[in-house]
C-alpha cells in the first residue's frame, strides 16, 4: 500500500493527452494527465467520467454550455454526453473513471491512447 | 452537472466521521468527511476504499504499518485489509467508494452511518 501524491504523478507525464494510471480499485482507474490546448468532441457510452483539477484552468465544452473548473474542482461527465476539454495554458488533471475507458470515447483518432502506462 | 469544490463541501460538514456523499458515478460515490481522532478498527469485505487528504495530516494504522498522508496525498485500502484511521488534528478527506460502502466495514457501532446525506 503506497501513498500517492497525483499532483507529483502529473509532473512527472512528459506529453499532453496521454493519462497514465496512478492507482486502480473496484474495476475503476485513477489517472493523471497534463493538457494543454483543445481536445476532440466526443462520449464515452458506457461509463461517467470525474475531472478533478489539480493544477491550472479547465475548460470543459459542452453542447449546452461551457464548463470552468480550477485547481480543487471537479466535476461528473456523465456516460453519453459529448464534451470536448480545453486547456488554454497547461492543466494537470485527475480522473477517475472505470478501468479501460479509451481517453477518446467513440471517437477514434490520432489522440486516441490504445494502451495506457500506469506512472 | 455541476462543478464542485470537495474542500468547500467538506467545511459545510458538521460533524466529525460522518461521510457525506457529493457525486456518483458508475456504481461508486465520491464523499467527503471531517476526522478527528481515532476511528475504529475495520475492513470492507467486498470494496477498496481510496482516501485523499483535502487538509491536515491523516495517519492509517494497518495492522502492519502505519501510513501517513498530508494534503494532496491519496492511497487505496484494499479490500479485506484492516486498518483505523487516526486525525491528531482535524482532517478533510475525500473517499471514492463503491456506493453502500458502510463506513466501520463489518463493525457495527456508535460510529456506523446506516444512511449518508448527500450534501
Amino acid at each position: 500500500m503506497k501513498v500517492i501524491n497525483p499532483a507529483l504523478k502529473a509532473q512527472q507525464v512528459k506529453d499532453y493527452w496521454n493519462p497514465k494510471i496512478i492507482a486502480q480499485l473496484n474495476g475503476q482507474e485513477v489517472k493523471v494527465a497534463r493538457l494543454k490546448g483543445e481536445f476532440v468532441w466526443h462520449s464515452h457510452a458506457n461509463e461517467d467520467e470525474l475531472f478533478y483539477v489539480l493544477k491550472g484552468e479547465l475548460k470543459i465544452e459542452l453542447r449546452t454550455e461551457t464548463l470552468a473548473l480550477s485547481a480543487g474542482e471537479m466535476v461528473v461527465i456523465p456516460r453519453g454526453i459529448e464534451h470536448r476539454p480545453i486547456a488554454e495554458n497547461e492543466v494537470e488533471v485527475l480522473l477517475f473513471e472505470p478501468a479501460g475507458t479509451r481517453n477518446t470515447g467513440e471517437v477514434e483518432n490520432e489522440l486516441t491512447r490504445h494502451q495506457l502506462d500506469s506512472i
